[in-house]
């Protein structure tokens, strides 16, 4: 499937025979990259059925030896994972739901799985039915039932349920302070699990006694099971005391809800029981398999630059931290390989992967991947032949609806010549902005997947 | 020549022999990066001398050609660099001057060339004095004479001569905003040299119509000459209008001293001349040398990591941005290889060279290096094997007595058992404070050499 819709004009806006080719190169990598981590590729690479026997990641199981087979989950790829189960098993599915963002369930067909929209980033009360569903029908499951959950990044946000005594609107001010102050992922869903009667473990305790195999695409970085989608079928090693102290390292606590602080309170005091802890009797029927994550995407950009004939090297998946000084690193290297042809002679390409974050300052509009590619911009201009992509593999890029930007060696001088002063864009976090006017940014539109981003450095 | 003096004690911080070994084979590239780039070996690989024909670079001279010869210079290795000039040419030099340090002048043995002491990194008159001095042995050089310029990394502030109508009390108060504030080095440099009469190419004017040789040992990323010790001996590319573009973007102008406003808007509107620029008559007869740079300093490390029976790749010597962003990408490299083998498998080393800054925030002790160190540490947490270490060429990092400091994977967990929180320390920039009680700094005392800095990771 081809994704970059404005490719010609990307490729148009190379100053030179030379950055053309390397833009070409990023670009490829890009497609690569988002089509290795499909949902129905990744989906169909772990489940198989033949002969009655259905086959997940290394388990084997008969599939007589179930009385149903119920389909939950949700989350940004939940939708194609959704219609890959159903594309294996077909009738044997006996029914399900899985909740997938607004606006986007026209994009998917299922005939036994119900699909159901709610809110994302911030959940909203659509999430609470979902998650709602869901419970329902894993507290209907038998002991003789599978229940296959289809995880994917957004989760979190699309299966919601709050403690009683937590009005929705009051998680979802939580979950925006907590979005703004640059907490991590982590750090988010350990506040998040606290407050919920699904996350955490949860939802595996609602359907025990049955079988649960979770498919899971990772978005977070490393594939922490417990952190995926707040890990609703994941025992949960944080406690409310972990909860609080996010609040209060963030300097949350005292602006936090009062619904919120209650509750916390009440579970650190013992008075709410703890989300369920590693080795419970729940876990004992619990698989939870990876079908895909960043890894698998840069390698295939990895892959794809090799075969665009660049010599490669594939970093890390672990790239976390402050978006603008990823940028600075991955100019870095590209410097050094235009210096001395270090770490990789020429025609070379470099990946990195993982998700940055970006501590809004500025009032402007951008994303993680926009702010990388306009900060190293800045450390890359008048290197001929040097491009840099960076991007996120759902398509979405912060709050725009760009996939991400690509830069050059000429990106500033052309901005300058447009009397755009790329420190100041930098500076007010509107590097949407700045990338709009360049037509420099790439845009996939959704791509229905997500594990996280990928940044391609190529030097010719 | 052995710089680390408590080798023992870091080793014995140790918690397991996988981490003892990895600790080893970081404190042995340590030693090597800094070997590499001393001063006298530094000179000695660019300069000699036989059958009266001296070599510099890649440049001859008939030493009876020249009437005199005259050593100037400054920088934290110029005094080393001295001795290795007279060792070489020794009763052919005439005189000369050459500023270091203060408290370092009994480090060196020169017979000709006179040793200065002035500050460093906040200039003093004694810097005005050393500065003074070498501006009149350069104008006393006439067309047949030899200037040889040892340049090293703090020259900027060892020879200072503010403009008429800027007290140095101003100009010291305009740098230390500028330190203070996260300007990067280029920044503070393009502001300087407008505010002296030394530095952008200054003593090149004063040295014509003498033949000038400078020999710089690089401590700026990258090597560019116009900025490395403000560039004495370099055309000036920047303006007085950059300069005042620097202090605006800082949001320092108003607060600059009123003599530095006055002087900086002269020059704006031309009643004071700018700084030479490139083209002009007096760098007819200019040689700017490089001797040695971080890229020396990373490939001696990565070399001695490969003696130590690792797989090695030296990344880059451009690092740049914020110290415990650094540190992150650094863990995240360490924790790729631990999951995957990429990009290199086991045991391995990697190299990352560069210059980092610090915005200080907290009210704590440390450096660019303790930050990265101990902002790594915190997310190579649990891993065993895994250490990384983040020095100083210099020996001094930061306002402290240390060179860096060295984490491993129970770093973490050694420092809540002694009641630390690394979290806090981090926040409070306090890194030295924190290595200090895990007794986990890298302590060489001062080198002698300055090329910046060097990051170590070690993977067994």
């Amino acid at each position: 499937m081809v994704w970059v819709k404005n490719r010609e004009e990307l490729l148009d806006n190379a100053t030179s025979p030379l950055t053309r080719k390397a833009r070409e190169a990023a670009i490829n990598a890009v497609e690569a990259a988002i089509n290795a981590v499909d949902p129905r590729r990744a989906v169909k690479s772990k489940v198989s059925l033949s002969g009655g026997t259905l086959r997940i990641g290394g388990l084997s199981f008969n599939l007589s030896s179930f009385k149903r087979i119920i389909v939950v989950g949700g989350g940004k790829a939940s939708g194609s994972m959704a219609e890959a189960i159903e594309e294996i098993l077909g009738s044997h599915i006996d029914g399900g739901a899985v909740v997938v963002p607004h606006g986007t369930k026209g994009n998917y067909k299922t005939r036994r799985v119900e699909l159901h929209e709610a809110g994302h980033p911030v959940p909203d009360e659509d999430s609470v039915r979902g998650a709602s569903k869901i419970l329902e029908l894993a507290e209907q499951a038998g002991e003789d039932d599978l229940v296959i959950c289809l995880i994917s990044g957004g989760g979190s946000s699309l299966m919601a349920m709050p403690r009683p005594g937590i009005p929705l609107a009051d998680k979802q001010a939580m979950t925006n302070m907590l979005l703004k102050c640059g907490a991590t992922i982590n750090e988010i869903n350990t506040v998040r699990k606290h407050l919920s009667m699904f996350k955490g473990g949860q939802l595996a305790k609602a359907a025990y006694p049955a079988t649960l195999i979770s498919l899971i695409l990772s978005d977070v970085v490393g594939d922490p099971l417990e952190v995926i989608a707040s890990g609703p079928t994941v025992p949960d090693p944080t406690t409310y005391r972990d909860a609080v102290a996010v609040l209060k390292n963030y300097d949350l606590w005292d602006e936090a809800p009062r619904s919120v602080r209650r509750v916390l309170r009440d579970g650190v005091s013992g008075k709410i029981r703890e989300t369920p802890k590693p080795g419970e009797q729940a876990f004992k029927k619990v698989h939870n398999i990876i079908v895909g994550n960043n890894r698998v995407a840069s390698l295939a950009a990895e892959r794809e630059l090799r075969r665009c004939g660049l010599n490669t090297l594939f970093l890390t998946s672990f790239m976390e931290g402050e978006a603008r000084e990823v940028g600075i690193m991955l100019a870095a290297l590209a410097r050094e390989v235009k210096a001395s042809g270090s770490p990789l002679s020429r025609p070379c390409g470099i990946v990195v992967g993982g998700e940055t974050t970006v501590t809004v300052k500025g009032e402007g509009i951008g994303g993680r991947n926009q702010e990388i590619a306009l900060s190293s911009a800045l450390k890359i201009k008048g290197l001929d032949g040097v491009v840099i992509a960076s991007f996120s593999t759902d398509g979405v890029d912060g709050p725009t609806d760009a996939a991400g930007a690509i830069v050059d060696g000429s990106t500033i001088d052309r901005s300058k010549d447009m009397g755009l002063n790329a420190v100041e864009y930098l500076t007010n976090n509107d590097s949407y902005s700045f990338f709009s006017r360049l037509g420099d940014l790439i845009l996939t539109g959704p791509t229905g997947t997500n594990v996280n981003d990928v940044s391609v450095i190529v030097c010719l």
